[in-house]
């Protein structure tokens, strides 16, 4: 069993979904993000990369996490070079979340990697990793759900809660997100 | 007068919308909350269901509610048997909120128990209780709005946000949130 | 160049979006929010109509601002008398931002005035003014989009998102929002 693992359980009878060994690690997860980043001011993205790599998270060169993002644990985090992670927003990652170079994610934007067999009268908790491609934007409060893959370039517009799969290039709004339209990327000049 | 009635007022030019005597139990209630349970672990639930019990709320035994919940007044709420009130979820019960046993309200969902008349140009407040069943699912960032009743064994899902009654054993999703399916629960086995 | 100007700049390469001066202001601002306001008192209305003049903002008489409300920028906002702005809500003000007289926005409503331009691979920021007209009422966790404009006495409903204009007078709800009704507005007593 690795730390990633979680435990079949019954979480309404009150057991732990997560192994010692995993809520152990985020509890100083927390700590240290709480006194090492959270009141750092914006431009110390080195500073808080480091910390991330630190405690597990594959960085790519340039990305930047705000202070006052979420992460449920940095081990199961993987950003591209230059990926921005906005103020505020929940990096939920139970399940493992991949994010591609230069995509943006927004402030108060949701990732949400795992959810609840609702067939299951003990809602046993599923974890389903998300993949977001390169160049992306996941606009202010999306919310992203568990499993969803994004294609290279996607847009999710600003509160948009997307369960689906996203095409490359499609710009995605509404809740339940639905495609809208093709990007229409312009060349580079 | 009760505790729980609002006044006829006009929030609009700056009159409090209830008594004196709810507005000081609510300021104690706050900051008891605030130096008591706010910054405790997240095992502590024996310790916080004291407190709400304290203020009032019927609480069933195993009903846990994390430190982050936040309540508008303990004394409009009600939890069955092993209710699990998620970190970040809010009840603003100015209504008051009835859960029934085995209920999960996931992280950051909002039950949101009263409204404003808006055919008054002075918006007055409008009390309107929720009732949610037992066994139900209210999942991360939904939003229950002023006086849905929900079914037992329903779910709603993520983000959806939902302005009409829920069947049982109904699942819900979107905004505004519509039937989808039937929850198809397994036997226990 | 003015204080509002964003900068033509490439956001996912690390340029800041704004100038110096924008961005020395607006540290300046945050500090003194958190000092002087933030954990001020509800009824305390008129201090923090006085810091938030003092920063720029246009206030009506009476207008009044809750302690927790986030506010990008005091001299993008103008506030029509009585216009009452709940706790948590966010004014993200990079545009300027117009609200008339008599209108609520509730608790933790987003207005946000700024968007990216989705056909340029660098993201470039670009701003659009929001004006919503008196006497309105935007509820609970409402999200009002770059570029809308509402017209009087119209009503968006809790967590609607409102991408395109709403004409004076309707009741509009969803995400997207679209219209339901007329508002039925009754007569003054």
């Amino acid at each position: 069993m690795t730390l990633l693992d979680a435990q079949v359980t019954r979480p309404l009878d009150g057991g732990a979904s997560f192994s010692l060994r995993n809520r152990l690690t985020r509890v100083v997860w927390m700590m240290a993000w709480l006194v090492l980043a959270r009141f750092t001011p914006p431009p110390l993205h080195a500073w808080r990369r480091l910390i991330l790599r630190a405690f597990g998270a594959r960085m790519g060169k340039g990305a930047r996490v705000h202070a006052s993002v979420s992460i449920w644990l940095p081990a199961n985090l993987e950003l591209g070079e230059n990926v921005l992670i906005g103020p505020g927003a929940r990096i939920y990652n139970q399940g493992y979340i991949t994010i591609g170079a230069r995509t943006v994610v927004s402030q108060r934007a949701h990732l949400c990697a795992s959810t609840h067999d609702i067939h299951d009268p003990h809602f046993q908790l599923v974890l389903r990793p998300i993949i977001i491609g390169a160049g992306c934007w996941v606009a202010a409060e999306a919310f992203v759900g568990p499993g969803v893959q994004i294609g290279d370039g996607a847009v999710l517009g600003a509160r948009a809660a997307l369960f689906d799969n996203a095409e490359a290039g499609g710009v995605y709004s509404g809740n339940p997100a639905s495609f809208r339209k093709p990007r229409g990327l312009r060349k580079e000049d």
